[in-house]
């Protein structure tokens, strides 16, 4: 992409969420760009289609095509994407959704609606002198299986006497107590996290029988267990779970254990199957049979399940990673990771080593100060921090605010709003906002450089966003910790590496020793394809390979380019193995993308997928559709 | 009221429901008259302002000139309100809400909003032949004291390290062990229902220490008790509680133990202190120091508190009521209460007999036939039957239904437009309606008449919401059990009263006996006011009056007219003590103006009440706020 175009996308994707006027004008253009589209689509030329698109454009699409979550980028990949997938999708009935169309002069937009053979969808375009410039293409609902809502909504009693009716109460207890003992679930979701949680719900309303396994006793229990004072650093704008959005006095950032009883009482009132105290140990695809044989162990209990579908949704993060320090077993004091760790008391006067310098090592460096503890960060690479309220002020959250409520973008369409917009083209808009973030916090960032501290934003400029999409990791979203580093109050060890552990302490890089008591391992975590090396196999794993990432090209997310965070919420070439997991605007958007395919799949509705990203040269995955009896 | 006037209400309210479009001719109207109100308000000119009023004209205020909820029927009524009240209820800036004004021709109805000296409120007017025939005024919010929400919702988090911060659990836990040991609760609620547990929702969010007292351990037990197949018989779109709305796939009619489930991770949610398994024993209130002394039992101990107000939120319903049948003492079988009725199952061939013909009689009596029981229903004398899908497609959920909701009104905006009609025009608006029913259904009252049944349709024919208001008894809403009925699978005797309870059944004043294994006495309950006389006093009791009811002067509702349900939601003769009852689209509105009444006590702001119709001829109560030191 060039420098210009850069920029007006930047300007381009600001002025969306500023939200201008729509336009006759802009009606006219997009209305007719839609129906070049649609008549060459009609007529299966896929040639003519994609010559409606712009040198420098991007095609996602969120199921109605490909059946998978991909991004085509210029007019030779959208051709290929419809030559493959026209024959089958039996696109139709596309119209703008009125009063949609905006332009700003350089760039026009429009939602629009249409259908598939199989799915009902929405789209949203984007047009640069006349041509396509982003197009964006995503399903809503499987026809004939749409979820029940409002006029369609259950009678909940069914009016007349009726011998031997069964209440509501005695249907749940029923179901719970066949399903994984009676009946096979036909998904399983391991992890009932936020993930599993949000998925279940969707998978729920489908009338897909789902079962949820989670390791902690209760729902929301991964929140209780972490330390007392975490709140979420995502504002409530942007943490709505479906169906059931937060009521309006909500706090902006949800402390951990509200968020925990939420997620509880959620689940109870989705009516979701959870078994706690539940550890999915090993898992085997029966190809023959197309299922999985899963081995849990419930509450100290071996049970198989046959579910046809496996999720998981064990988080982002694979097993907590620890580097191997010589001697780590002679330190005569407490260490143990991040994950583990669940609170200062205990520490007043002590002395803390947190080793490592993002979220979690300023969490919990902060936190040990708070009760008194006596605190040195270790740093061993640069890191990005960003201020929360600078971020709740310019970034994302325009789309997620009082301020996009007041104008009419509700958390669905601001969700739509942000899926339009393709990876590719992030980069450049968070660069421009990032150059002015460091220009309104200088003095912050130039103090904190002053206590030695490596600051960095992302080797492209491209700030917190990209570095969450690349790698998950490698920031510090500042709610008061930075303070305490400027301050000496934690203080700070920069530009060192940690030679050994000593039984007294940590030996650094630079020949000193930092006398503790506790040292904290904030190291950060395997990646999210060890679940799979671990649950399946390493052999299942490599086949799948890397999960999250974008394939930037850019430290810890090695290329090639894949267009879209890889293999998550859309088929792996693991058959019947699905990724779950993200953040909370995340897993509330793609958890409806994710639940159709399963949907589709149980009901045999045919889902060839089109996706090179994921299965190469050929870039056709397993129907698995056709692939069942 | 004239029988024209009665006419032209009917067909305004229907109107009102059918949703006119707004004109501007209509606005204009509207506007000048509200501007001459609100001069002539302004210049305490109270014979001008009662001369904006038409000869047949009702002002219902709630709470900004009276504080209390009265309504004022012509001019000469309107005129003492405000000769009384207009010295001290500083109310300015009426203006037009933007777009509500509409007409039908004959009646111009419009939204406006204003202040006074404490409360932000809002206002409904309906003009004809250029004067005023209805006016609500409302408020909405205590200035200084409105809940927090949206914009203005608090952070959840102190971003900075703070030594020594407590988390929202820690903050929780130990607001939770205070309230009721070492810190007094502002209020107290009896009754954790969903009457106590909503005002409870309204008051923490208004700040007022609040504590909820029930009988039962978990919230939702009331329903949860209820016999097995039990469905709530008002649909989804009117039993919403405030601020947490149902999902949209919730059901029409809510199970009872589904919605058991609500209300406890409701009370949960909304971070309500309830205590469990605690009766209240006695109440006695201090004049001297102005506050309650209660004594509770609390899982078996006693505990005396001193709340400065005290809520009853006990049910509309007293305790249950048996009629002292002679020789019910001798019978060998199973005899109970409706309210005691848990489910049919055990009497299964075996000889029931329900006396009653109401709800619960109809409820129960179909719930044994269902459980294969041979049923006999006794109806002593007429009662109203109405279909619930006829109900449904008719009366009220016009303004609470699907309809509703694509016309853009929402439950909030339902609940103002029903609350701006005066008790007294809904018995011509209903009887109109009622004939369409009687009309429609005809075929199905024939059956009944057929069959036996003694039916009404209230003595001035107007159905079951009046019923529901004068007496809050007499009817059955229809879910199946009229079938069984007419078909004979529940036998009926009517015409008859019970003579006497022989040792194997039940003797009717005919000379017939009822061989029974089972006799449930659907026979109702004390009225309302017995709560007050069974915790605070005889005395008491009888100086705060009838509880519920109009005073309309129809059976078992006396007179004098009051124009409002008696005593409910507002201030009594009984110094500290409110009424809190009623279906949930009654307590999700009127908990705001009982929490703001509370409120504003703890907050000493002056709340002179004036309502003549509670304080009698002098026609102004304690102000509470003025008696404190």
């Amino acid at each position: 992409m060039t420098a210009q175009a850069a920029e007006a996308l930047a300007a381009e994707a600001l002025a969306a969420e500023t939200l201008a006027a729509e336009t006759p004008a802009a009606e006219a253009l997009a209305g007719a760009w839609l129906a070049a589209l649609a008549g060459r689509i009609a007529t299966r030329d896929a040639a003519g289609a994609a010559a409606l698109f712009g040198n420098e454009s991007f095609w996602r699409d969120l199921l109605p095509f490909t059946w998978s979550i991909a991004t085509f980028e210029g007019p030779g990949a959208i051709q290929a994407m419809l030559e493959a997938t026209l024959p089958r999708a039996e696109a139709a009935g596309f119209r703008l959704e009125p009063g949609t169309a905006r332009t700003d002069g350089a760039v026009t937009e429009a939602w629009f609606r249409f259908e598939t053979g199989a799915l009902r969808a929405r789209g949203h375009l984007r047009l640069r002198d006349g041509r396509c410039w982003t197009l964006m293409t995503a399903a809503l609902a499987l026809k004939g299986h749409e979820e029940r809502a409002g006029r369609t909504r259950e009678a909940g009693v069914a009016h007349g006497a009726v011998r031997g009716r069964e209440s509501w109460r005695e249907g749940r207890e029923r179901e719970a107590r066949a399903l994984g003992t009676t009946e096979q679930p036909h998904v399983l979701v391991v992890g009932g996290g936020q993930g599993g949680i949000v998925l279940g719900a969707r998978l729920r309303r489908l009338g897909v029988p789902a079962l949820i396994v989670d390791a902690h006793p209760r729902p929301g229990d991964a929140w209780r267990r972490r330390y007392r004072t975490l709140c979420l650093h995502d504002p409530v704008w942007a943490i709505h779970l479906p169906y059931l959005p937060f009521p309006e006095h909500w706090p902006v950032f949800t402390p951990k254990d509200r968020m925990a009883d939420w997620l509880e009482a959620y689940a109870g009132l989705m009516e979701l199957d959870i078994w706690g105290s539940t550890r999915a140990e090993a898992a085997r695809y029966d190809e023959g049979r197309g299922e999985w044989e899963v081995t849990l162990r419930r509450e100290g209990r071996p049970v198989t399940l046959r579910p046809k579908q496996l999720v998981l949704a064990t988080g982002m993060s694979g097993a907590p990673q620890v580097p191997a320090y010589e001697g780590a077993e002679t330190f005569r004091g407490v260490q143990l990771h991040s994950s583990a760790y669940r609170g200062g008391e205990g520490f007043a006067g002590r002395r803390c080593v947190v080793i490592g310098s993002n979220n979690s090592a300023h969490d919990i460096a902060a936190e040990l100060w708070e009760c008194g503890a006596d605190v040195t960060m270790v740093q061993r690479s640069s890191t990005l921090v960003v201020r929360a309220e600078t971020q709740l002020r310019h970034f994302g959250y325009k789309l997620y605010s009082e301020d996009a409520l007041e104008a009419g973008i509700g958390t669905e369409e601001a969700d739509f709003i942000a899926a339009s917009r393709p990876y590719a083209i992030l980069p450049a808009m968070h660069r421009a906002l990032y150059d002015r973030i460091r220009q309104e916090d200088a003095g912050f960032y130039r103090r904190l450089e002053a206590a030695g501290f490596m600051l960095d934003f992302g080797e492209d400029g491209s700030g917190l966003s990209m570095k969450y999409l690349r790698r998950g990791s490698g920031y510090y979203i500042d709610v008061g910790a930075s303070d305490l580093v400027i301050r000496g109050d934690v203080k700070l060890r920069s530009r060192v590496e940690v030679s050994r552990i000593l039984p007294e302490g940590v030996a650094l890089s630079d020949g000193t020793v930092l006398p503790a008591d506790l040292v904290v391992y904030a190291t950060g975590f395997e990646p999210m394809e060890r679940w799979i090396a671990g649950l399946v196999s390493e052999e299942a794993a490599r086949r799948v390979g890397p999960v999250w990432g974008l394939g930037s090209g850019t430290r810890r997310d090695p290329g090639p380019w894949a267009g879209e965070l890889r293999n998550m919420w859309k088929p792996t070439r693991q058959e019947g193995l699905w990724l779950q997991g993200g953040n909370l605007q995340q897993i509330r958007f793609t958890s409806r993308l994710l639940a159709i395919q399963l949907k589709a799949r149980m009901e045999g509705i045919p889902t060839p997928v089109y996706d090179p990203a994921v299965f190469g040269a050929d870039a056709v995955g397993a129907d698995a559709a056709e692939a069942l009896p």
